[in-house]
């Protein structure tokens, strides 16, 4: 880790920069990816996942035999485990059912939100070195529990965890595709899959090309995406070796995954950096860490009013607050995806199964985006119901503001309601 | 109106299509206009200024003078109203708050989330033939509610009545910019313009087509936006004359308004395209709004079950239910953006002043997506807290996972602590 002392305000914007990454040419290259799945479907996507994947795309979902098979190959703990983590999700996201409350604004006057599931939802996961079956979880526990009717999971993965998990959060149908021909069968359907009206998880550079384009033509997407990060703030409560091994869960994900560490503290920093040492030796993925650890920093700070500030600047995807009173610092955190208090709070637990959902805004878009959550996967369709008194009463108000708004047929629409009542 | 009488369910799609708008040639306008402003700031938004809108930039935002001056500008009789939409819209949306709730997900494992105000926001307000003051209450008050620190508001209008509803809402600053200039200023800042988080707001097709490039490079934005649309379902419950001018009422917002009559009773029809001609005759904005009724159909169905499937098919932004027993019907309708019931609940009243917000989803992005509401200036953080009996408890489990997705440093940040508690 780079360790900076102290660096003033005026550099913390160039300090926390992450990494631009040019979309231009990917984009160039995802174009006519989409374009060929959008105008030829079934027989474009066969082409494209032997090309890019080596798949043979069969144009069918995976089949029953297939599914129970897969759950035969898991050995019983990691059964347990997946079944552990799915209750766990389940009961943080059920909490999240907002009921529908009648609001009177006026007398006569009743407006409500009435929250309806997605109809039909695509999920995405990657195939790559890890087999991400906990995401498949985090996207289809809120899809299941928000009542969408068709969940379409797309992955080039042959994991067995995979159509486990997908069994049990009840996903319709699995198709064996990947990349960004995936994301185009989502977004405008093929003779097999079924067009959706929202996709969500994580992916390549080109899958998260794939997903912005469609966006850009009004297609819903979970969140834009970026490398994984962590930012751990560590005083002399903390301890080292942990605060080290979280740093390193990160760094695995990739050479360009971000980890920082935030410290009032020199000795924290000195402590932490050797036993991040120590346990990178012993790291099978140790290459992709060590690249992602050597860009990373340490950051020096005077105060607490300092480290918070920088937090906030920074809006990291996980934020580890490994400090005395890591509640209250919380209270005063205004950007990140999600917040782990304490010394016995891994990111891992949040990853896999605390309870709370792994899809978080990465790059600095926790700025202004939230995490998945049950509010990913519903529409909430506001609906209002006027008695007579209610429109007598209103009325007025509206006329008043439509003619002042030039729209003569907005007010005439009350007009002709309170003429009717006088 | 166009009539359409029983088409087969085959035809739908086709019937329900909205105009499809090439925005290939918008967008390669607009790109150099935001390319400009990135790279040259407020010099650039002075020369586009002049250049489209005839306004000259100063670089400062309107001062206190001037808004003090629009406040006098105004009636009495719209200030109340003003005053009145303001207090109903603030009633609804303060109900959309939501309580911190702590889950215990198992013993020693606590989560919850965090409700947090986007700390800087953007809101447009376009020119043109309508001030659209009542889109500031829209988007200021939520983000009043939400505690969002820094409000900018750029609009090209000089109507003192959006000065006047700035003021109410808390507007940190309104500064006079227009067109696909203005969100380049919000996406990126400049000089006078500081960036901001998220951007709100309606506008042209050079709006929106900015809107959705900076989107696609990771700013939030509200949602995708197309023109204005109604569907209205009547029986012969409903009012003529009301009916039609609730058609009346969208079809003035421009020639692309979408207009659309359901109903099972073809007298309906009949009697409603009555009620419209003689009410079209009357009104100023006749022109722009008998061409939006050219191009508008009123579909005749067998039966209630067809109606709803028809509704859900088309996914309109308002929805009118003029029928009997509306609320029912309501509760079966799964894709729309707003619903009004009944006889005296016309789409003008949650235009201005009923409570509900007028920024929905239109184009049939109401699958997928919800209008604004107090969610949308709030993010969401996660925090989570585990107890050493906790992660004791909870730690086999996501060792299990993370060694199976092969992520072996996230396994050993849980088998340290596992073992330093052992």
């Amino acid at each position: 880790m780079q360790i900076l002392s102290f660096p003033s305000r005026a550099d913390w914007p160039t300090l926390m920069a992450r990494p631009v990454q040019s979309t231009e040419a990917i984009e160039k290259a995802v174009a006519p990816i989409l374009e060929q799945v959008r105008t030829r479907g079934d027989a474009a996507l066969a082409e494209l996942s032997e090309k890019f994947d080596q798949i043979a795309y069969t144009g069918f979902p995976v089949q029953e035999a297939d599914l129970a098979a897969a759950e035969r190959q898991l050995s019983d703990e990691l059964k347990t485990a997946i079944q552990r983590a799915y209750q766990n999700i389940r009961t943080f996201h059920e909490a999240q059912r907002q009921p529908v409350e009648k609001i009177e604004t006026m007398p006569g006057v009743t407006c409500w939100r009435r929250s309806v599931g997605i109809e039909k939802v695509g999920l995405y996961i990657p195939g790559g070195t890890a087999p991400l079956f906990s995401t498949v979880l985090m996207l289809g526990i809120p899809a299941q529990l928000a009542g969408c009717k068709e969940i379409i999971l797309c992955t080039p993965s042959h994991h067995p965890a995979i159509l486990y998990a997908a069994q049990l959060v009840g996903v319709t149908n699995v198709f064996r595709v990947g990349g960004a021909q995936a994301i185009a069968a989502l977004a405008y359907g093929t003779e097999s899959i079924p067009q959706v009206y929202k996709i969500f998880g994580p992916g390549n550079q080109y899958v998260t090309a794939a997903k912005m384009l469609v966006a850009k033509e009004g297609m819903a997407i979970d969140m834009p995406a970026g490398p994984s990060e962590v930012a751990i703030y560590a005083d002399e409560t903390a301890v080292p070796a942990f605060v080290a091994a979280d740093l390193l869960s990160q760094a695995e994900h990739g050479a360009d995954s971000q980890v920082l560490l935030v410290s009032t503290h020199k000795n924290v920093v000195t402590t932490v950096n050797i036993a991040l040492m120590t346990q990178l030796e012993r790291l099978p993925r140790r290459d992709l860490a060590a690249q992602a650890i050597a860009n990373s920093k340490a950051i020096l700070v005077e105060t607490q009013d300092d480290a918070i500030d920088l937090l906030n600047a920074y809006a990291a995807e996980h934020l580890i607050l490994s400090v005395e009173n890591p509640e209250a610092v919380a209270e005063r955190i205004t950007n990140a995806g999600s917040i782990f208090l304490g010394n016995y709070t891994p990111e891992s637990a949040g990853d896999y199964a605390s309870g709370t959902n792994h899809t978080l805004p990465t790059n600095g878009f926790a700025r202004a985006y939230s995490g998945v959550s049950l509010d990913s996967f519903v529409k909430k369709i506001t609906v209002q119901s006027i008695s007579q008194d209610g429109i007598k009463a209103l009325g007025p108000t509206i006329e008043a503001m439509a003619e002042a708004e030039s729209l003569l047929a907005h007010k005439q629409a009350v007009s002709l309601r309170l003429a009717s009542l006088q």
